[in-house]
């Protein structure tokens, strides 16, 4: 069974916004056995509209459409439905009644413009939208299922969940989608298909595997679909127990997100361990890393980013001397701020980096992308220099990254 | 002239990642005059890519397409050009040598897989990828341009920033597209639409105007596109000032979020001043957000991120007492931070925050989202308590906007 997203909005062509409806959509729609065939961002723009209305109903069996409900006039999404279903817009009272209870809770004037948003094509099934005034269309209308939606994603989000993926899950009958990602580290994209070469080519043909690099990590990701649920998981299941023999050490972890961050914090917290950091070219991205998910307070103390010369020797003791001898961007340096704010946080372990985000160096004689980083452990200091090329992002990225790393494999070795 | 923007790779259909590239393409297309007609999200799949192409080819004059350029076996894009265009693979020696070259300097491991990634349609002009190892190629076939990148982000941005955007510029005679946006606080879309109904219905027709709600907030854009720069800028501009007669307080800002950091580093780099950062809740990202871009330290001077308690009282100097009576979420705290920060840093400005992003709170009274902000200037301290709502990662991005645009303020009232 498969589902057309299309996402109407003038703000997502020029750019104004990135559309994150569509990522959780797929999701939600993955859980329940739907795959998303296609994704279509269009103008508000009828004939535009239509078009694409045409080339989902040709493609897919459910078309999940959101945006353009708005009371404005730039919002025309359900009279574009209207003219392609040939129907026509009849007043809900449900959904003025509706609109005319939130305002009133919120103590806001009922206007004539909210009237209208209880206009609905005829043939459509109203959804009620408990947390908004543009209600849910749904049509069952040449064998295809279309819904309409608002794009504000929380409503968007109420409306799914509630409502259509109830419905859709009901009306269809779906097959059990897995997706199991493994998270390596270390090793690049083709050394990785090399060693994976005979295990790939003995891959079920029910299972589909997609390599994802980003910077420092590929991920593997194994998926599949079946009516036989147990048997789907136990397929995936033991492909990863091979690629666990083959890859040993290289894979830090499974599933999405940050793995390398939610393993280090785990480690940490199991060993009521603390760490600090002392930032120079990261400029505050290193601990941003570090304190983006829930429950950092538990093992990050402190961090002090001395983007000036100044402030790596007045806060983190770093001396004058080894600055002259070696240039700011120096293990010698990166081994003096991360013992000086190992110091001054009373952590169990330090971080810092010293380097050449670029585009320009400065006061260095090291190239634009050198990046030294050391950490400072119970038991001694250890740092690294790396050439992590360019942009100036990009640099910032891997170093944070590559910090990581290396915080990772200094707290298993003090285990 | 029309773009389109397809994106290959199931990652995005499965929601395992978000489409960021083509919004930061559409951004980047409309500086040039190009407008993105439609974005297409689609699979690894032969059959899936030929009719995206086909489809694409008779809507718009450019077709842009990113992903599926790896060296594995999942990586279809480049086979399927060379079918769509009747095309066959020919090895391009260059792009060998090229990531030769590279992993030579990075000390990686060049293999049998790599040299593949030099084969390319024969009829493609090949674009030069310095970020990567899979070269981008551009074909001009059936009166439209086809270009191909990888989908990892910053080789896509190096490769439309040297080669696609100056290409595309230089063939097509292209209008200037203007967009501007202004920032309404504290009125709903429908009684917003109802005050500048009569405004928007004398709007001169080459201007169009969307409404863009988000909670609190209407952001109105007006766009348009002329030959005539001048003109269109005086059209929008006059428009504007129509508008700030009508809505008055109720306008609180002008333009995008990224652009306030542009026009803060600008504002601090014209007036020779500087900004230390004080963090707690924002754990870093108001650092980072600073030291993004090039031309940081000109203005930056360094920060304590004090995610602990003591280490507000030891390094920043708050008082202890001041966290008894008011708990560390509060005005008082952050302004204290702030003084200290702007102290011990000795720079012009300190920016304070102190918050719960929660998901829980801690040792305080005040509920999950809400963030206490202070500004210090070289005329005394400034401080907002804000209600951020959740999650985790929106309370920390809101944060950081409204710091920055705090800064802002106090800067321009300083001047």
């Amino acid at each position: 069974m498969k589902v057309e997203i299309i996402t109407i909005g003038d703000e997502i062509l020029i750019g104004q916004i990135i559309d994150t409806n569509s990522q959780w959509m797929a999701v939600e729609l993955n859980k329940i056995g739907f795959y998303v065939y296609q994704i279509t961002s269009i103008q508000d723009d009828e004939s535009h509209i239509l078009k694409a209305f045409k080339g989902a109903e040709n493609r897919v069996d459910v078309v999940l459409v959101t945006g353009g409900l708005g009371p404005t006039k730039d919002d025309i999404t359900k009279h574009t439905f209207a003219k392609y279903f040939k129907d026509e817009l009849i007043l809900n009272t449900a959904v003025v009644d509706h609109i005319k209870s939130m305002f009133l809770k919120r103590n806001i004037r009922f206007s004539e413009l909210n009237r209208l948003q209880g206009l609905v094509p005829s043939k459509c099934k109203v959804l009620h939208n408990d947390l908004g005034t543009a209600p849910g269309m749904l049509f069952e209308e040449n064998d295809t299922v279309f819904v309409s939606m608002p794009g504000v994603p929380y409503e968007m989000k109420g409306l799914m969940t509630n409502t259509v993926l109830p419905y859709l899950k009901n009306k269809f009958k779906l097959p059990f989608i897995l997706h199991k990602t493994v998270v390596t580290f270390g090793v690049g994209e083709s050394d990785l298909a090399e060693k994976l070469e005979d295990w790939e080519d003995k891959l079920p043909e029910t299972i589909r595997l997609a390599y994802l690099p980003s910077p420092g990590m590929v991920k593997l990701r194994l998926s599949g679909e079946s009516f036989d649920k147990k048997n789907l998981e136990n397929l995936i299941v033991g492909e990863i127990e091979k690629l666990k023999e083959i890859l040993g050490d290289l894979i830090i972890g499974f599933d999405n997100g940050n793995n390398i961050i939610q393993s280090v914090a785990q480690l940490l917290i199991d060993q009521d361990k603390t760490v600090s950091v002392a930032e120079s070219c990261t400029g505050g991205s290193l601990a941003a890393m570090l304190t983006e998910k829930e429950g950092a307070s538990q093992f990050f103390i402190g961090g002090i980013i001395a983007y000036r010369e100044e402030i790596k020797i007045i806060e983190l003791k770093v001396r004058k001397s080894s600055i002259q001898k070696n240039t700011i961007v120096s293990n010698q340096v990166a081994e003096e701020m991360a013992v000086g704010i190992r110091n001054k946080m009373q952590s169990d372990y330090g971080i810092a980096t010293t380097g050449n985000a670029g585009p320009t160096t400065d006061k260095t004689d090291k190239s634009v992308g050198v990046v030294c980083i050391a950490i400072a452990t119970p038991s001694g200091v250890y740092s690294e220099e790396f050439s992590f090329g360019k942009p100036r992002e990009m640099v910032i990225h891997r170093s944070c990254n590559k910090a990581i790393e290396l915080l990772r494999k200094e707290i298993i070795k003090n285990y």
